[in-house]
Formats: C-alpha cells, sequence, structure tokens
C-alpha cells in the first residue's frame, strides 16, 4: 500500500466523523481556528532509521535538528509562525545518554533560534531502529494562512531558494562521501520560518507549500487543489551547480513553493528584495488545464524531461 | 538513561525558551489558554513494536484501537473532552494492505464512538517493525482542567473503576495464553472518556491523573506535584480477582485516579452513583507528609508490602 493508497482510504473512513470546525487533511497544516480571529496550524512528520536517515551518517546533533526543521518548514508553509513542538522518540538501549542529550542538543538549538517552546513528547525504547515523531504548531491571524487551493490562473510561481543541494548531498551520502558542503546542507535544512511569516501576511501570496519532494511533484498537489495547470521555465529554476534534474526532482530541500497574483508579481519582487536582500525565484506561472499538469518550457519552447521522480515511501 | 532522565535533561535544556502560554510539562497534557475562556489540551503517546506489543499477540484492529485509547485517557485525565487526533505511522514493507487498514478500522472505531476528528498525521515505512505515534487534542473550559498538582490535605482519593486486568492479561499472553477475558482488557483498554469530562465539571473534584503505570507509581506524581503523602487502605482497592499486586503494580490500567475535597466526598459519591450506576472507588485519603510517600494500610494497620514495581522502559 503507498502513502497516498493510506489516506485515501483514511479519508473515507473518516468522512462520517464530525470535524468540529478543523479543516480537511490536504495541507501541510491541519488548521483549528480558536476565536478572536486567530488560528492554530498542527502539523507531524516520523522519521524512521534507515529510511528517513543512516545513523553513521548523520550527527545524533543534526538529526535533532533536522527532526523539527522538517515541520518548522510545514508550519511556515502556511504562512504562520511556529510556536510550539511535541517531541516523541523511541531508542535502542544500546544508545549512549550523549547520543541522546546530542539529539536533543541539535532539536533545542533550532527552537531556541525560532523560539519554539517544547510543550509535550514522550519517550520509550525500541527494540530495533531509533524512530522520531515531532509535532509542530503554529499561531496566527487566519486571513495570514495560505491554503495549496488558492492558486488562479495568471498567478506567478515562485520558489524560497537554490533547489537540488539536498538530492546531491544524499547522492554524495550514499557514495560515502560525507563532508562535502551538498551533505551538509542535506543534513542540516534550514526551513524558511521568517520567509513564511511574512509571505503569510501579504494579501497578493496566495498559495503556498514547501518543497519536500521536489519541485516537479509538489507543484502538481497545488495545481490539484487550485484546479489548474502550470508552466515552468526550466532555465528559471535556480538548480544548485546547474542539475536540473536535482532541482526539480530531488526532494528535502525545503524551500517554500508560492504563487503571487500576476498583476501584483512585480510590486512583490521589490518588496521582497527589500526585506530579504535577494529578489525571489519566479519559475513559471498557472494557467488554463483541464489536468494538473506542469508544462516544461525551455527558451520558450515546450519540451518534454526524462526525468526520474522522488518518493520516500 | 531512563525515560525520566531524559525528560529532566528536557526540562533543563528548554528552561529559557519562551513558553508563549504553554503551561509547562508534568501533565498527562499540555495546557494552551486560546481565549474565551478556553483550552486546548494536548498529549502524545508511540507504540513500538515488541516494547509496547507483539504483532502476533494483538490483531491490527485492537492495535489501531488502543493506540488512539491510551491518548483518550490522556485527555479525559485531565477533565477535557477530546475532539481530534493525529495519527503518525511506520508500517515495514511486508505489512499487508489488510492490516494497515484493519488498524485504520480500529483506530476510527473508537475515535467515531467519542466524535474525535482525524485532522493528521504522517505514513512512512520501516525497515524494522511497526511504529506508532498519536496526538489526541481536547477542548473545553479552563475551569474543568484538573492537574495533578491541585490535591490537598484531606481529600478523598479515588479509582475510577476495577484495577490489575490489564497486568493479568499480560502475564495471560506472555504465557501463550491469548483468549482470556483479561488478555482481551489488556489489548482493549476502555478510556474513561465521559467519566473525566464529568469530573471536569465538578469543583470539588482536584487532582487528576490516569492509571498507566500502575497506583503505586502514579499516585505519587500527584502526591510529589502536590506536595503531600497519601494513606492508601489495601482493602478498598477493587482488585481484579482479589490480586493485589496487580492491581496496584500493575500497568495499562488506563481508569482514572483522582482526589475530591474531603468534605463533600459523601455528595460527591451520591452524586457519581446516580449518573454512572456505580460507586466511586474510594481507596484513601491525602495526608500531610514532607515526602510524596504512600502508606498503605490494611484493617487500620499499617504494612509494609514487597510488590515488584512496573516500568514500561
Amino acid at each position: 500500500m503507498t502513502e497516498f493508497g493510506l489516506i485515501e482510504y483514511v479519508a473515507q473512513l473518516f468522512g462520517s466523523v464530525e470535524r468540529q470546525g478543523w479543516e480537511a487533511i490536504g495541507d501541510d497544516c491541519t488548521v483549528l481556528p480558536i476565536g478572536g480571529g486567530e488560528v492554530l496550524v498542527i502539523t507531524t512528520d516520523m522519521l524512521q532509521e534507515d529510511v528517513h536517515f543512516l545513523r553513521s551518517a548523520t550527527s545524533a546533533r543534526e538529526l535533532g535538528r533536522k527532526s523539527l526543521a522538517v515541520n518548522l518548514s510545514d508550519v511556515a508553509a502556511m504562512g504562520i509562525k511556529p510556536v510550539a513542538a511535541l517531541l516523541s522518540v523511541a531508542l535502542p538501549k544500546n544508545l549512549t545518554d550523549e547520543w541522546a542529550k546530542e539529539f536533543l542538543d541539535g532539536f533545542h538549538s533550532l527552537a531556541a533560534q525560532y523560539g519554539v517552546a517544547l510543550v509535550g513528547g514522550d519517550t520509550t525504547s525500541s527494540k530495533s531502529g531509533v524512530s522520531i515523531n515531532v509535532v509542530a504548531i503554529g499561531r496566527g491571524r487566519a486571513e495570514c494562512v495560505k491554503r495549496r487551493s488558492s492558486a488562479r490562473v495568471g498567478d506567478a510561481i515562485y520558489v524560497g531558494g537554490e533547489l537540488g543541494a539536498s538530492a546531491l548531498g544524499l547522492r554524495d551520502i550514499l557514495s560515502g562521501e560525507l563532508d562535502t558542503c551538498n551533505a551538509a546542507i542535506h543534513r542540516n535544512p534550514e526551513p524558511q520560518v521568517e520567509l513564511g511569516e511574512w509571505l503569510g501576511e501579504r494579501g497578493e501570496v496566495r498559495a503556498m507549500m514547501d518543497l519536500s519532494d521536489g519541485l516537479a511533484s509538489d507543484l502538481c498537489h497545488i495545481l490539484k487543489l487550485s484546479c489548474c495547470g502550470a508552466e515552468v521555465d526550466v532555465d528559471a529554476v535556480p538548480a544548485v551547480e546547474g542539475d536540473i534534474e536535482a532541482a526539480v526532482c530531488g526532494g528535502e530541500d525545503y524551500k517554500l513553493l508560492f504563487t503571487v497574483d500576476g498583476s501584483a508579481a512585480e510590486q512583490f519582487e521589490r518588496c521582497f528584495e527589500q526585506k530579504f536582500g535577494y529578489a525571489p525565484y519566479r519559475v513559471g506561472r498557472v494557467v488554463v488545464s483541464s489536468v494538473p499538469q506542469i508544462v516544461w518550457l525551455k527558451s520558450g519552447q515546450r519540451i518534454t524531461p526524462s526525468w526520474r521522480g522522488f518518493t520516500h515511501f
């Protein structure tokens, strides 16, 4: 059973349970209105040894930091500031206290950087590998929430940073080169927390999500929920080392992917550059389409790429 | 490193991170005031194959139900109604679709019983055993929240049901007898959701928690946080099959443990019986003590039991 098969089964099963104000599953986070114009957004991610990380290739500190980073990225992708987290860990008995402390130190370093409180959790032993589950919670104003379903035809499509470093780093790690720059980026992703909060406050920003599975795959989630298509100019994609395949199909970059009202795009870009000191990467535009597909362009001509996909499961 | 060593390290590490309104760790759930006199309470529990369950001894359906049950019990122990849950599962690739569906069916059956919405989650593969993490969220009025720290000298101490069946059931399972009544109770704990909500609304109810590690261990958490001691009459403990050791030291009963203002105890008991059709089990009282200890009494005489403890970790 694939991840998506499970999710569909869950959606069908729980269709009859009253949702009591919680939004349906589909975005990076679930959204709960809590009154006074505020919402909580909540996300959870599980990391399994030998699936999401190799203990031999990742320090405990990096792993602790990354397990929070991927969740903060999901909160940021809603346009909301993360405020709290819960951490569950299952640890094999042969792990040292030192390993556990370094793991927590790494988790704490990122939490402290963004003022995220650790408000709960669970610890247990494991008869096999390390298993980690993190919940991140954001709190903000309801009108700041950005959803995958809000892209409109004519929107400009942006990514928040260079893409592909994580995939190139994973390739390095799997070939035994642990000390490359890209390998370090793979192990230490930087969630775009401040950018996400800033984008949340801007009305011209429409749909948003974070790039965890790669642009080619993730953009289709926005297109599907927004009932449209996209044109993406491969020359405009900010590909690390010029590797367009890694940039477009590689996972775990954790950069924000968002669309902006086309008529406001130029002014948006000026404000963005003024705020962050670099221009946002405009990679394409949202177009009319009866299927949620991406048309890839190079020098204005349509191309048919033969990139490999990327999937965790 | 024990579970408690980790928790202390976490508390020290995160002492300097602003908690933004969230209560400190220590109760079954963390509490977040959300305005309008309301709070959310949030808890999380991780279940690991071969630590918390044996796949050979538990059906997928029972496991799905139990993984939610233990979390609903934590919410109920705060005096608050559970409204939502998040579910993360890591599944080995050799598990069948049927297993995954039955697991979800079990989870859904209990969620539907109490109107708990599934609002998020994660699924991934596992290179080793099944790993499950559940988050449960309750929502209610701030004045209904019951904390471990609220017991006062003179309070009567109650448990919400008979104790020890789960420990006896685990003993059966480990000796290969899977079909006993107690084994079924061990695999299918019934969280006291309605009782918890009712107790939350009563001002004479002071401290509360759920019994996951056994009365002898769990009551000490209340005593420690409330800075007092307790006298417990072993003859008053409702022990399944008269097995006082299983009742007092056995884990995973998931009955509520709570204290009630001593001067209101008799009227409380009448209201309880009128509501639920049985009398609550008064097992002892809260006493002055400089250490958070339990004095065990039998026919009014102090005894020194030699029961074994119980720990998951």
